[in-house]
């Protein structure tokens, strides 16, 4: 039996829409044959792949599906485009710039290349964890040529001004990366529009399986690819493709694309309730997610004089879920560099809790907002 | 409704298990949380992904579960393998020793490392594909990091003395992987008796899920990520985990590795009774693949004056799908780097298939071959 648990730790983890389970069941039937063989039973998989692929691309709005690398997750697509446009480009230079709050996929494969002479101007964000887009100008020379900076933050929820950035990025002929696994399928995006030559999402955000991901690479723009091996993904992407999961996903794309404003709208309602009911259950806390120009399904609270991790502990005692902090940092017992970058000391760092909805939550929400103070106070410290 | 198709072809795809579809499918159903988040429903899906690797751990017999590194298949974990080990031991040298019949996976991501200033040694192989293991120790010099030999090759089935090799790399305290994608699950594997230090592996061979896999590194190898992100796989591997494919590839490797000796004699006697029967149909024809010392499922065999690649379309047409080469090197129109390696001619080359055989083939594996004579008529040859 499953333990019926609240989960307000939804950037952690989507439960599958009923419909990619279906289809995901469906597939696992069926038992498709490689999409690379030339005979029949390859070419029914290699069609239903392309299918795959051309919803998958409708979500983002690129042009051609072929733009559409499939990847196993956010993490392989950040690591392809950020080593990938390095490794592409060293003949152009080696100076990349990016941000103070970037997700450790992003800060790690950027610091090994550094190890193979790549040099990186990190920049500084506002308080709301904002990059100055006049700051990725100041900071490009002739040697730049890569510039990646995360759409969305999964921390604090900052949504950065990417189109501004874009037309910085274009203008001086650098390409310019955004990981936006956290926006993809939770806010509309397009990449015609934001005019960014590479964009890495994942999945599950918009309820689809976890590890399977895609990068947007747009067409002109050189890339090595990550793994090298056949020539799937048009020669961009080695491997036989994880094809049960790229169906789950291009399920729920489908269904994103068409309930994205209803579910905004959810979302949205929900995140008001949660930060006008905030007073009521705590005294003192400062609100780390920006009021505009933020995700509509995290909300970063840094409660005063806790320790979020004990706070989280005894939640999960009563059966709620919440994140201190990103899932991928868990073993990571410093302080969180995206919470120190925006201005906080340690201690209020250390007391923030990141709560995530989804879907799924109902207006009952502000039901388990009640328990938090009966757990503060277990801690005596209210 | 599907097609009755034959599968010959097994070697670019498998069919799941029963016990695989079902292990998955309540996975689907059960809605796993993130194994990185540290509350209950976390630890729930954490528990299930180190259970999983204990089992698969267990088909290669490593001594420590943490010594396998779950990845997106085989071509992510020979990546991982070539590249992270020369790059994490640039500073003892850049000299990699490998072979000419290699898959692209290995072939590709050794280019790459050329491009970074690494220099190759690639040996010959004999006229079954076989590496004399006393090359490599005359190749290996003081600037040499790493040896990558497969253990079984996907066109010609040839199995290396890779336990001879693996005593050379010892004494020379060189890292030694091998590319065993096509026999983890297929020819019994026990890495500590084998004495590698890396080997790639993917979970279709023996019938788990596409876009899965492993690569086991034994304690104390020094390899760098291939995917650089969160703390997962032991700081290995970033990325949320495919935890419904993982369960899928754990479900088959239990399996497999109580079934391995009856799967083995099942595909012996097939293959025999393959090679015996070839003569009733074909007139002239070379067998690339070793009498002894080779893959029970595949067998390679070179039809004089034929156009393999009109052979396989046309044996499609009546429903049967063979393959006349990797399904990775689909679209490339080359010969095969292989069968020239091996010595054969171009025209020997392209008239070769490849027959991949699977536990779902039954006794009556004849009566598919004879179709073969039927479509060769057709051809006009014989």
């Amino acid at each position: 039996m499953t333990m019926r648990i609240i989960n307000l730790d939804h950037i952690s983890s989507n439960p599958l829409l009923p419909e990619v389970k279906e289809a995901m069941i469906a597939a696992i039937r069926e038992d498709y044959h490689n999409p690379s063989s030339q005979h029949k039973r390859g070419e029914t998989a290699a069609e239903i792949l392309e299918k795959s692929r051309e919803t998958v691309a409708g979500l983002i709005n690129a042009s051609n599906p072929k733009e559409v690398v499939f990847t196993s997750g956010g993490t392989e697509s950040v690591n392809h485009a950020v080593k990938g446009a390095a490794l592409a480009n060293a003949k152009k230079g080696k100076h990349i710039i990016t941000s103070n709050i970037e997700h450790n996929a992003v800060i790690r494969s950027i610091r090994r290349l550094k190890g193979l002479g790549y040099t990186v101007t990190s920049l500084d964000v506002d308080e709301y964890g904002r990059v100055n887009p006049a700051d990725v100008a100041d900071a490009i020379t002739d040697e730049t040529i890569l510039v990646s900076i995360m759409h969305s933050n999964n921390e604090t929820g900052t949504i950065q001004p990417i189109e501004e950035i874009a037309k910085i990025t274009r203008q001086k002929k650098v390409i310019f990366h955004t990981d936006a696994v956290d926006s993809v399928g939770v806010v509309p995006i397009d990449v015609q529009n934001m005019g960014v030559d590479l964009l890495s999402f994942a999945s599950n955000p918009f309820y689809g399986p976890t590890g399977v991901g895609g990068l947007y690479v747009r067409r002109g723009t050189m890339v090595w690819p990550l793994i090298d091996g056949g020539v799937q993904e048009n020669n961009k992407r080695g491997g036989t493709e994880n094809l049960i999961g790229i169906i789950g996903m291009a399920a729920a794309a489908k269904i994103a694309k068409k309930k994205l404003p209803e579910w905004l709208a959810h979302l949205e309602k929900l995140k008001s309730k949660l930060i006008n009911d905030l007073p009521k259950h705590i005294d003192e806390y400062i609100i780390n997610t920006p009021p505009e120009s933020s995700l509509p399904n995290l909300l970063s609270v840094s409660i005063k004089h806790i320790e979020g991790e004990s706070v989280m502990l005894m939640l999960d005692d009563d059966d709620i879920a919440v994140s201190t902090r990103s899932a991928c940092a868990t073993g990571s017992l410093r302080a969180s560099h995206v919470l120190i970058s925006i201005g906080l000391s340690h201690a209020d760092a250390q007391g923030t809790l990141v709560l995530t909805l989804g879907q799924d939550c109902g207006e009952d929400l502000a039901r388990y907002l009640a328990i938090i103070p009966k757990n503060l106070k277990r801690l005596n410290l209210y």
